[in-house]
């Protein structure tokens, strides 16, 4: 499977039964603090709550009997990790989940509530774990963001967004490995419109933004950000080509914007997002992007596992 | 003005460019909890964040040229406080709101931020001051429920969720004087469809389905409900009779499953409720009423005023 227009859209016929086609709902509320017309892709309401569900639920369908029969293995203790659970329970395919032994039980615990093996290591070592359990047990390994199938996956979002309002200017992604990016830069350039696509990344963890000034793949220091979801260091081999090739820039985003924005998205728009998928609107208060008044704006709100706790803590914080 | 379709179709004319057609959504994430296909018309997301606009603009646009120099009186706190007031400075009219000396400051900051003036007393007084204050200034008195130009404002929500989706099975409305569900009654039963139309009130303060046991409208006790907007003692005037004509029938809801739907709401489905506007899929959760697994219910989740204090208690509370 290639990276194409047409690889996305055989993917969207095949994902349909599976996910949630997900609204995408004009605020007004925001209008005014954010300065242009703000629309809503709410990835938050997806299956998992959160866009990762695509990317797993494609890759699953594809694997041959063989593969489905042997299992498949994935390291996350995130959304990736509760997506790719999901999925193998949905198809009966056996799944193990590497997550580090730093990882909240309540996020273990909502991992094997869809049926999965948790498997706890050291955090520096869950790759390697990952990798070794596949060999030894013929597990085949979900990689996150670097791999066609679930970049194909993630790039649905973006032909549910120009079937519900092609005649948006702008949509602003929020970026780490960049398969969410790079998916949905395919999707809406290769359908020839004009809407300019943004990625926005931790301004502690700005691996785009450091890779296409250097023009190649860079490294950034790991770092600690309020946007739990955006902490991949380097971008993906296949996703950067992708990026430099489509994406009209890239947006560095303050962890205090970000706070702001999960609060202002549920104040005022009524919507609870992850800090991670409110990176978008987060871009626009922190000033890295400044739409034209008429501008119609679309954020993709990619996820939205958030509990109560972690909220009023933001909210104490502000 | 009559309590009829045309009025209500009229009303729709006039006061769409002020009021904002709220979103109606498929929500999938509740359907197993509710036992149905989960629909949630989206009035929390109306301008200031409650249904109560589209009647407080309606009745504001239907003043006579002397009535809106005069200015404008009411006595609310509460979500048609702040729609009225919201309402009158849109046109630039003159906004008297009495509200009880036991008001918390939050709530009074909200009134005056629309530039209206507040006036305190005591609670128990609050309609009379009102009342006096329309007589010796002249003001209009925008009742919050019992006048026939708020509860066709208020019908416009009917005429949406029929044009948004014409196919559902059942829809439920939050109750308390009865604005909201007379108008939405009128609305969508005058429009020839079979759509059940079912009310939603407090256990604690039940005045509708007293009412219509005794077929008369019947005063109840106050009581506390951590159902804050639903808190009339007595059906309307002009309500009732069209709640006794065209209701499928009126659900009690205890607190505890209001406060549970406020949580579902947020967690399972991304959507900010406050407990009043919840009441819906409370009803559901309180085993007040079973829809048949493929029902279309659509809930109205009428308000989203609720801070993250508020919430963060509702949350330690359960």
């Amino acid at each position: 499977m290639k990276i194409t227009l047409a690889a996305i859209k055989e993917a969207q016929s095949k994902i349909a039964p599976y996910i949630i086609k997900t609204p995408l709902i004009r605020t007004y509320a925001l209008d005014e603090i954010l300065g242009c017309e703000v629309y809503l892709k709410l990835e938050n309401m997806q299956v998992t709550h959160s866009f990762k569900y695509r990317g797993a639920i494609n890759k699953m369908l594809n694997l041959t009997l063989k593969e489905k029969q042997n299992g498949i293995v994935t390291a996350s203790s995130g959304n990736h990790g509760k997506a790719v659970a999901h999925a193998a329970k949905q198809l009966g395919i056996e799944a193990t989940v590497v997550v580090p032994n730093t990882a909240s039980p309540f996020k273990i615990a909502a991992i094997e509530q869809y049926g999965a093996t948790v498997v706890e290591c050291d955090v520096t070592e869950r790759f390697a774990v990952s990798e070794r359990l596949a060999e030894v047990h013929g597990y085949t390994l979900f990689h996150p963001y670097d791999d066609e199938e679930i970049i194909v996956g993630q790039g649905t979002v973006g032909l549910e967004i120009l079937s519900q309002h092609p005649a948006l200017d702008t949509v602003i992604v929020p970026t780490s490995g960049g398969g969410l990016l790079a998916g949905l830069l395919t999707a809406i350039k290769q359908s020839n419109t004009d809407i300019r696509i943004l990625g926005a990344e931790p301004y502690n963890m700005p691996r785009y933004s450091e890779s296409l000034t250097q023009k190649k793949r860079v490294k950034v220091e790991s770092r600690n950000t309020i946007a739990d979801a955006l902490v991949t260091a380097q971008p993906g081999k296949l996703n950067f080509p992708i990026v430099q090739t489509y994406a009209d820039g890239m947006l560095k985003v303050a962890d205090d914007a970000t706070i702001k924005a999960v609060e202002l998205m549920l104040i005022e728009s009524k919507i609870l997002s992850e800090p991670s998928g409110a990176i978008g609107p987060a871009a626009i208060l922190d000033g890295a992007y400044s739409p034209a008044l008429v501008e119609k704006v679309c954020f993709v709100i990619s996820g939205g596992n958030i509990g109560l706790e972690q909220l009023s803590k933001l909210g104490a914080a502000h």
